[in-house]
């Protein structure tokens, strides 16, 4: 069986892969801010790994994933219910030799509250994730490495 | 007569409207920052709609687009002359079958008072738009309806 | 010799610049934002010009570009040590007759300090380059001018 992680995306160029990702992130966070926990845990591969945090453990696999969403909704999104968007920016795309892609990026999360303008901003980070492309366009996330830029 | 949103935008892939459209959005905002009244309203289409805000009626129409941007520029700028700066992110473009492309962004309006090097930052902003998009690259909006995260 | 700022970027349309220049940027500003700086004075040409301020010379060369960069680094960076963050935004890219890209954009810094998660946000700019864009995807800014929103 063959695993998209396994189909290589050499035959794509930055021209083909740099939208295709700007695609593919806007779609994941889009998921993450409207807590479709399922959704976005289908973003990434079933084997996916989510390493947002130092110090805490990564979260490893979809159903761990698809938790973690819905344990951040239910409890701090419960009790403080802001809209949050998720900005991501100045990104690198890096195609790797096994048909994977590297990717550096910027991060930025906001926070609107009800009837209040002016969101409140941060964490900024810095992300590294390494992405499964397969050439029919289908992108996932094989690992996802998290850095705030105020844990330092 | 073939108007701009009758020419199919269907033999255009992600990789060309992807870029496409953000170098689109970009020159938009420019005439929407710099308070160029008829040049913004002319990146609609001359039936475009701009539902900017729940509650209000849309603008429908160039003239009417044009004579919101001047209204703004004559009231509230004039008022509190900010250079504001529209960003636009997380975009996801998805072709259409009948020739026009939806889009779905992220947007955050930044305002900075003269002296003041930190600007006031909100709203965020989530907003639809339907494009017209001709195979020779011009991009006109045809419909655009944003949501402001504050006001759930 | 033939530098990079004479080799045509002609054959590059707008689906392959505006991707290898946003790889450019991201790229570009990973330097400057860790203080590598030889390595951020080598993404302009040896006789690059960064007009960073209005009221002060723009620095020539890649030396003088280094220099200043390591100069913030010792004094402002050393005294107050932030994380920042360059982001750039809504890019126009114009190809030039002469083989090269005017470019046009908003740039906002962000500043994270240790243990605050949430950044200072600021100054929110507005940004020309030239751009030196040759066939095989080697991006070289030739100049930059800087227009800080606050400073009118």
């Amino acid at each position: 069986m063959t695993s998209p992680a396994e189909v290589s995306a050499a035959t794509l160029g930055l021209t083909e892969l740099h939208p295709l990702i700007q695609q593919f992130y806007a779609g994941q966070v889009r998921h993450l801010d409207a807590f479709r926990a399922e959704e976005f845990a289908a973003t990434f591969t079933e084997d996916g790994v989510f390493d947002h945090r130092p110090g805490t453990d990564p979260l490893v696999g979809r159903q761990a994933i698809a938790a973690a969403v819905r344990g951040y909704q239910q409890t701090k999104h419960a009790a403080d219910p802001v809209q949050r968007r998720h900005w991501f920016n100045m990104l690198q795309v890096f195609p790797q030799g096994d048909g994977t892609v590297r990717t550096e990026y910027y991060a930025l999360v906001l926070h609107t509250r009800p009837g209040t303008p002016e969101p409140q901003v941060g964490p900024s980070c810095f992300v590294t994730d390494v992405l499964a492309v397969r050439e029919d366009g289908e992108v996932l996330t094989k690992s996802r490495t998290v850095r705030q830029d105020h844990l330092v």
